[in-house]
């Protein structure tokens, strides 16, 4: 049962503790209650604990030293974009070569049994191919690393929003993610191989940034400065630009991503350094993909993928075709909802009964063929052929039942990868598709690609979104020029596919501004920038109607207790004395080693930090600081006791260098042994705690507590009364749990999934 | 005198305080001492004061009024940008039409005299015209409002700061400053007209979201929820945002602009808003545009600049380009810190001499005679002549002394507006330039720019940076092409144009991201993202070794106290007992009427925060509150005494409205009179003060004060001992007096200029 509970939610730590109920939040009640928050999952700390050892430190470093530390920041960041470029090659390479391998071999098939019948075989043949790179991607991510599932854009968002998820940011993750993501798009699902590049641009910015592997148990003594979650984060915050960066060409989109999702605090310097990483992402990926091209030096395919060049007479729109776009606009708003609704039941359905790693695999295995069988069923009854034109560039072109010179145009859209269908949609001329072609495949690929998204393999949502919103797009075209019966240069289609795919997209994700400017990178030219933004901005309004967007909603599933922009408007009403968490468990400034470790032993409670009074008679205490869990645990390892030091008088001092040697696996407690006579002892927690811990009065009102929590990426707030004596600690949880209803403030429960 | 200092310094209430200095800080001293700041200057409190008042006011409110507030700050946006697109319209024809009849006069008065002798008498046509135009610009200006002066960049980065610079979001200001850049532009000088643009979107924004203007004495009694500066703030941004888009037709590049100047606190909501602004604000421009020019409908003038189209072919660069790039970008980088240094200078000179209003009329004017002096000489003593080309698009050509189907290609540089020469520059086919031409044009240009920058006129330094630039980018490309001898496609000078242009301007001003987006979206293209991203950086690097960025340079002249992104890295030895200042005007609960009235009064001190104590015989006292000047004035006005309020029942209890009516000119508390009797009255303040104000520990460091200070843009933040008791106050000028000089820490002095 651990084990299924490892597979499904990302909060299961199944490996190491078994006891966990298999299914999510509130299964066993019957209904699935989504009005839950799992308080498992903790949070990272955007605030550095400035404690006398911290500031010592930072005392001692000259100007010259905090210049070697920015200096190692802009090559920590070069070295993620390179990396991050290098990875986004490798896959597109070896995609490019197993899909064409596929292909190629399915043509000649299909070629062979043409004329003589007995294309049934063909379709073994696919369907085949298809499932066994989807079963080995499959098994791959089930068995080995079910974090590598999906595109992993949900749990890098909550990543940067500051909560941790556990085996996120591991080596293992990648390479599983990696190799996971070309078996699946080889294996001709309906997915993309894009967003999978975000998470892995993080993993590598969280493994480059701190200087060792701990999964390869190789510490290479560099960067040991910036093993603490503040620079952590920071430093994921540019993986996950440069990967957005790689996939679609997009550095400044990639800069957005990250901030949109992830930073409070818009850090000048930072922004920069996360530029300078999406620069050298697309640089280096176009570099090296030139020189596989062949074409060494000629810098043309900034990244994954790219919507070819829109031809400078059709770019312009007029005046008139804006209701258009809006309307276009709201019409993937409500597709994109419907994805998402479906989707949703999809995931609950899958969370309840398919959690078994085989099950998942066979499930992947099932929609491979399935793909494969719509494919060629699509190709097959389709009659739409085209004659071929003289610069075709379709590389995998099927004459099937076509004259000769013809291609069947179908094919161009399902008998090839997801970003070449996209690009044909865009760029092929007026009248190479029929519009009952385009319905029929609009309809097939959104179920394809509804039923896709969340299957245990990884991969990505942009590129289905923009292959079905393109092709409604341009149907959309095809039949307004119809209706105006002149076939104007303004209604071009590839332009109305454009839109229909940002519409599409929008609709699912609900990204405005970084979206836009993703768009707009990808298509080379700022001309759509304000239709663009016109159909982003609509599909979210329509769309926010019906429900949130798609990682929203995985997030909620998860029950991540996730901080949004602000504190719901009308929670003016509470206080922090309302929602802080209270009593509150302190320890003195000199503690007994016994009750330390009986409070951090204790399971029920399960508290990461805790305020340092002033011993007094008077209950509660005086504050006088802040010590986390993860401290109190280095201590005790390294036995920092009073009574010790006092007898032993070469006792190490402690460093910092012990606290960042032990980050960020801390040891759990129960592997620590004290002794009895040690558990008598006395711990002096003075010099190791944060002695300015930022705190409130309890009067304070929630907006007030959640700017003060939000915009410093806290992880603990103490709550004091006038006399300055802890009554309560606010707590991540604490504010995530308030959130707008249809009926005003609701409150979420929270429980341990 | 008091007249004198209201023209220079931006601190200047030379209107109601007479007794200023003339002379910015210290000049007294005979050596001009840069260290100082002055602490004139108010700060903007970006953090509400939650009062029982606001609290009563937000309970009150449904979920529906939220509703309909956040849909009025849509509304709002909306307008700002409609506004801004129109006045950016407006200034655009003016000076079209204004220029047109200026250059078509003077080119017929040219081509009279060409044949029979007599140019003498067309250049001073030349010169009298344009000191015409730049009188009346001058005039209007010097005399009626000296904050219009300049591109007000640097005042509306101190107001995203949070730094308050009295009368620079005034509707006469506005006013004044349109009027002044039409006169400027046609009046020849070496400015632009983007720079004013986004100037005048925050003074659109100011005015418009406050629903009312005080100058005009006209209060439509809508928006009144947002009359308070954190609202007004975020609108401004949006203003600006607005100006950039409308500028450069560069909408994100206008959002990421007021991002990295103003936005500590990335807000997802509010940086939608500001990119609707900037959409909505391009939009009018390209749309009223497009009518005018008789094209309606045909969106194809995004902004005031437009780079025009960039050719498909030309547009490619290789690899063996990017170390040219970074060339050129050190190159622009000494260049721009040379600018900056000259400008320092001289406006250092213009302080200390040229601080009449007449003077400098009399400085503007003769830089406007000058500048058509060299122009002409330029153009005289030039024989390059090209021949017209067939699509030859120079509105102006000059024939001259040149061969019939011939014309003088050093007029196409300085006979024109300069958004079409820089245009030219770019775009004209290789070869229309002679070396020696771009030589001498850039140094006259550059000097001609450096003189102009920091006149008496309302004018910007983008479009000339951008032209000096753009002449020595292409005389790079020429000798370039010539050095490798072959006229090959590679070294395009519209090319080297370019990046020359980007080079000189990232030199001068050194912002990056938002500089590259703003020049990748006004040149339309992506395809140069990534030279230009170096270029800039490059030039930003080279450049911040000699001196910093123009703006940063004109904001340290005038003694704001601006706050930079972090504490400097070494100021970990500080703690707010340190940087406090001690000991703190405190008020009872309760207080006397008469003893605020002397403290209000008191103008050595001119506190404008009082932190709220419990009455104790310990001193200091226990917090329990904050209170601002402007809270207690509208209470003194009003009358707030307890023992009126028992003796007259009816006595009205005041109202947030009171409050929101005042803002933000609260009157000086010299007008109110308070009687003798009333001055023994009490004043309850509980109801009005902040209960719950950000405090911090004595012994928190610097770093960590200022972080809290500037993560939630507060304008007080009150220092207490363990007791909670008040020990001191911590506001704007005592965190940026630390600054990083070459020794390492440094501090300013405060003076009061």
């Amino acid at each position: 049962m651990a084990n299924i509970s490892k597979k499904v939610s990302w909060s299961g730590r199944g490996d190491d503790r078994g006891e966990r109920t298999p299914l999510l939040n509130g299964a066993e009640d019957g209904k699935y209650n989504r009005h839950v928050l799992n308080f498992v999952f903790q949070s990272l700390d955007y605030d550095n604990s400035e404690n006398q050892l911290f500031l010592e430190e930072e005392r001692r470093m000259s100007h010259m030293g905090f210049r070697c530390l920015e200096t190692r920041r802009w090559v920590i960041c070069g070295l993620i974009g390179f990396l991050t470029g290098l990875i986004a090659c490798l896959i597109d390479i070896a995609v490019e070569k197993l899909a064409g391998y596929k292909y190629s071999a399915v043509k000649q098939n299909i070629e062979k049994f043409t004329e003589f019948g007995g294309l049934s075989i063909s379709l073994i043949l696919w369907a085949v191919l298809n499932s066994a790179f989807v079963m080995v991607g499959a098994i791959a991510v089930a068995f080995f690393e079910p974090f590598a599932a999906g595109s992993g854009i949900p749990q890098i968002k909550c990543y940067l929003n500051g909560v941790k998820i556990p085996r996120v940011v591991r080596l293992k993750t990648l390479a599983i993610k990696v190799f996971g993501v070309i078996c699946s798009v080889a294996g001709g699902l309906a997915v993309g191989k894009e967003g999978p590049m975000i998470h892995s641009g993080a993993v590598v910015a969280a493994g480059v940034s701190q200087g060792r592997s701990t999964s390869l148990k190789k510490d290479f003594k560099i960067f040991e400065y910036f093993r603490r979650d503040t620079e952590k984060r920071d430093f994921v915050s540019a993986g996950a630009a440069a990967g957005v960066s790689a996939a679609f060409g997009a550095p400044v989109g990639g800069v957005l991503f990250s901030l949109e999702e992830g930073a409070s605090f818009w850090n000048q310097m930072l922004t920069w350094r996360i530029f300078f990483a999406s620069m050298i992402s697309t640089f280096t990926l176009n570099f090296f993909l030139s020189i596989y091209h062949g074409k060494p030096g000629e810098l043309s395919s900034p990244g994954l993928i790219n919507f070819g060049r829109f031809d400078s007479d059709s770019v312009q729109y007029n005046l008139y075709e804006i209701p258009l776009f809006i309307i276009m606009g709201a019409l993937g708003g409500v597709l994109g909802a419907l994805f998402n609704v479906i989707n949703y039941w999809l995931t609950i359905f899958r969370i309840r009964y398919i959690h078994r790693p085989c099950l998942q695999v066979m499930e992947a295995m099932l929609v491979a063929a399935v793909t494969a069988t719509v494919s060629f069923a699509m190709i097959y009854f389709s009659n739409d052929c085209q004659p071929l034109g003289q610069d075709n560039t379709e590389e995998y072109s099927l004459q099937l039942f076509c004259a000769d010179g013809e291609y069947n145009s179908m094919a161009t859209a399902f008998f090839n990868t997801p970003e070449r269908s996209v690009r044909s949609l865009f760029h092929n001329p007026p009248g190479s598709y029929n519009p009952l072609t385009l319905g029929v495949f609009t309809l097939a690929y959104f179920v394809l690609a509804v039923w896709t998204y969340g299957l245990t393999v990884s991969a990505g949502v942009f590129i289905p979104s923009l292959l079905i919103g393109a092709a409604w797009g341009r149907l959309f075209g095809i039949l307004l020029s119809t209706i105006t019966s002149s076939q104007s240069i303004w209604a071009d289609p590839g332009k109305y596919a454009l839109i229909g795919a940002a519409a599409q997209l929008g609709g699912i994700v609900r990204m405005t501004l970084s979206l836009t400017v993703i768009l707009v990178e990808a298509t080379g030219s700022v001309t759509y920038g304000f239709p663009i933004m016109l159909v982003l901005m609509t599909a979210k309004i329509v769309g926010d109607y019906f429900i949130e967007g798609l990682y929203d909603v995985h997030i909620k599933l998860q029950s991540v207790p996730f901080l949004h922009w602000e504190a719901p408007p009308t929670s003016h009403w509470l206080t922090a004395r309302e929602v802080m968490s209270s009593p509150v468990t302190c320890f003195n400034r000199v503690e007994k080693v016994g009750r330390i470790v009986d409070v951090l032993s204790n399971t029920s409670t399960n508290h990461n930090g805790f305020p340092v009074v002033i011993l007094s008679f008077l209950q509660p205490g005086k504050i006088c600081g802040l010590i986390l869990r993860s401290q109190l645990i280095v201590l005790l390892k390294h036995k920092v006791f009073v009574e010790r030091a006092s007898s032993r008088l070469s006792h190490r001092k402690l460093q910092l260098k012990d606290f960042r040697d032990a980050y960020p696996r801390f040891p759990p407690i129960q592997s620590i042994h004290v002794s009895q006579d040690e558990r008598e002892c006395m711990m002096d927690l003075t010099e190791f705690m944060n002695p300015t811990p930022y705190t409130v009065p309890q009067e304070t009102s929630l907006p007030r507590v959640f700017k003060l929590f939000r915009a410093l990426g806290l992880r603990h707030l103490v709550v004091v009364d006038n006399e300055n004596r802890v009554v309560g600690l606010v707590t991540r949880k604490d504010l995530a749990r308030y959130h707008l209803g249809k009926d005003g403030l609701e409150e979420l429960h929270l429980a341990q999934t």
